[in-house]
């Protein structure tokens, strides 16, 4: 796979195409075309085109078609030649908590409680301020990156930093500045965190690949009058309301014995669902409340290996599917997962519901696969712009490696990007037009660097939570 | 990585270690020392060796220790320099249909009675010959030799042939030539499956890598005079027997219809639990079959992603901890998981667990890691060969990339090997002393002729499934 310079070979375009386009008729200039391999569209026909290209130009996608037909009407200055691989839209991983990917494997096996109060809290107090937010961003967005992920909804403090540096390394974001009841690193109280947020939202409005957001935290770490507050500042703004919700059993116990309601009963009785809002995790959701959440238009995002490794529960997914609901998938933070590559949630999400249904027919590997991309997209209220390759939409696109000897031999494409490709098969990646991965080699960030850095600041974690102990 | 000829680099070894060796002692020579990195044991005391080396001498173990206290006492004549990077034992996979390899992806999303009446069982009468399984079985030990993996075990027809590949690859197999009461593509009766079992058995009893079994398929497939003569041709020749048992609740329902127990209690009844018993799946097990299990010493393997993906239901692996039962774990066959990866095993034991016993205490990552080395060593009885690194033990490890992006920051190496180490990051693989992989490269298998092959068996698969539907 390599990106090569200058006009396109004539010997890769037949010369019944040159025939059939007229031969003198001139091709439209564009900056890229990805040429050739398996282009799964994820279009609302769900076309795959077997032999296809895409063009792209000042970061659109301009045509989608067979590989005949772009190279007959388009001439690129750069191209990717992706035959005998596979092009997918990017992948969506629409719940995150970058700048924890520093906090990888603190601490596993614990309850969820032991874990929150005695080792992430006190991690986060300790350490986390804009240079360590930077850092792990950094960190994660490299996985995502070198995963085929091409847009990421993060919520955490200080995601003025993270938001710089996704943008510098090229990454799309629906990123939520937190809003919870205590003081926070980058915080002290509701006023300063409610700042903080305007102050997010003013300055990211309208950037091509950040979508800014506010992102209270839970309905039980913020209270009501808060959480009301929030969803009039994203009103007032048009911008997401990013939020976990009914993650856990306790946190519904929790909710009817204090509000006599269930968390998304509660927050619908407070008017706060919209199409404005991204609610990560509806583990514990009833037929009712699906109801409420698909009425209001409410994106949910599944996060299947987070909800098992903490034992939260199993989201009722065959229940939201049927509802067409807007479901993407997650992986939450390394902290609790413990890495960042969508490939497994795909792949888990489609073996999970077939074991709890005791049906294998339940979500089938396209179904899977419409929940990383085109599903995903509606998830977080982006469907016009990524989610699927169509003239128009955003070209953030992904190269895939289709002949390994652990992927062959190949059947259904579906089954096999779910069931069998990894994130060791992504070889390119694109995010408005622009490669941040070429041939398994980032381009926008200093792999080195990160490392390096990353090790300083583990060390330190280690060291302070060691010095509390 | 990489395997350097000739002495060792003087300056690999401090200068205090050569005065505590008393300078003038000579070396030992040996074949390969694996040098550096961390050096995870799975020995009895779980010994985990910060920078540690392997030394390795006509197949086997000679030290395990600190890299220093190896280089002063052994002289290697080949090398692999191992430092920064993570050595363990080699994984074993339980269970497994190697040439169902070529049937990746064939049939998804299916009950399990149509895809086995519908696609498999048709797929197999058409195709399965010795040349359909010779290639099969050398795309699955490719796959199994890049994950890591240096032991399986294997049943299915023409297992012969599974043998020869193996043997010739490089790779350690319990295989088992199957047993099955219809006619099956290598034995059109059950006297000439028998025939074919002691030819079988007879060829490769004593071999370094091989050691053959008996496979009655499962005790609703085999009748119980069939079993019975199974039992008695194991003991005779002191051979394993694998079998599919308790596998679905369909199978539980059948045998109490059909015999009056449940399935682990009919083959207790009719003798046939021992402790050269392999019992892949035994997801319907309740807690008095477990005492019988654990009584009669056998050896149970799970196949967590199979068991998923086929609806099958959840195996009690705590419970079966709990009794410290011999249990493994497997990928199952391509057919019905869609990999060979047992990294994606270990990650779905640890948490699946978790989830269905609703405490994320459940099944640690040593536990889950333990499953894929010495545990699963013990279920297949072969723990006195392999499994852990220790002195006498036959030299199967792994050489771990640990320093990737999405394994950053290391902390519990355990947390890391189970939650966030992928196939892809295995380097070098050993078998018996022997390299098969170095540099992520292929030594033994010829990776393109296997692709080129495998394509061509794979459109024979689609045409002949056409041609008869």
């Amino acid at each position: 796979m390599s990106v090569s310079q200058g006009p396109p070979a004539l010997n890769v375009m037949p010369a019944a195409s040159m025939a059939a386009a007229g031969g003198d008729t001139p091709r439209r200039p564009v900056e890229r075309i990805v040429s050739g391999g398996i282009v799964v569209t994820m279009d609302p026909q769900r076309r795959v085109i077997a032999d296809g290209a895409v063009a792209i130009d000042a970061g659109r996608i301009v045509a989608v078609d067979s590989r005949e037909r772009v190279e007959v009407a388009f001439q690129a200055t750069e191209r990717i030649e992706a035959g005998g691989r596979t092009v997918i839209p990017g992948l969506i991983n629409g719940h995150a908590h970058l700048p924890m990917t520093l906090f990888r494997g603190l601490a596993d096996d614990q309850n969820l409680d032991d874990w929150l109060q005695h080792t992430i809290f006190p991690a986060e107090a300790m350490n986390v301020d804009e240079a360590f937010v930077r850092c792990g961003t950094r960190l994660g967005v490299a996985e995502l990156i070198r995963g085929g992920i091409t847009t990421v909804c993060d919520m955490y403090y200080y995601e003025d930093a993270v938001a710089e540096e996704l943008a510098a390394a090229g990454l799309r974001g629906l990123l939520g500045q937190a809003l919870i009841d205590f003081p926070a690193p980058d915080a002290p109280d509701h006023s300063a965190a409610m700042a903080a947020i305007h102050r997010f939202v003013e300055r990211w409005a309208g950037h091509a690949l950040i979508t800014p957001a506010i992102a209270p935290h839970a309905p039980y770490t913020v209270a009501d009058p808060h959480l009301i507050e929030a969803r009039r500042f994203a009103d007032d703004r048009n911008c997401p309301l990013v939020i976990h919700l009914a993650e856990t059993r306790h946190e519904v116990e929790e909710s009817l014995r204090l509000k006599g309601r269930r968390p998304v009963e509660h927050l619908a009785s407070l008017g706060l669902l919209s199409e404005l809002m991204v609610a990560a995790h509806v583990v514990w959701a009833e037929a009712h409340e699906l109801d409420l959440l698909r009425e209001h238009g409410v994106g949910v995002v599944h996060n299947p290996q987070s909800n098992m490794k903490l034992a939260s529960g199993v989201a009722p997914l065959p229940a939201m599917l049927a509802r067409d609901l807007a479901v993407g998938l997650g992986t939450d933070g390394s902290a609790s997962n413990n890495d960042l590559s969508l490939w497994e949630e795909i792949d888990t999400a489609a073996k999970l519901h077939k074991l709890i249904s005791a049906d294998p027919r339940v979500v089938s590997a396209q179904e899977a696969f419409e929940m990383a991309t085109i599903r995903g997209a509606r998830a977080l209220h982006l469907e016009e712009r990524i989610g699927s390759l169509e003239v128009g939409k955003r070209a953030d696109l992904v190269v895939l490696e289709m002949n390994e000897l652990d992927q062959m031999p190949l059947s259904s494409i579906y089954s096999a990007l779910v069931y069998a490709t990894k994130a060791s098969d992504v070889c390119d990646v694109l995010v408005e037009g622009r490669p941040l991965l070429q041939g398994r080699r980032l381009l926008s960030l200093d792999a080195e660097a990160i490392q390096s850095e990353s090790l300083t600041l583990r060390r330190q974690v280690i060291e302070r939570l060691a010095l509390a102990a």
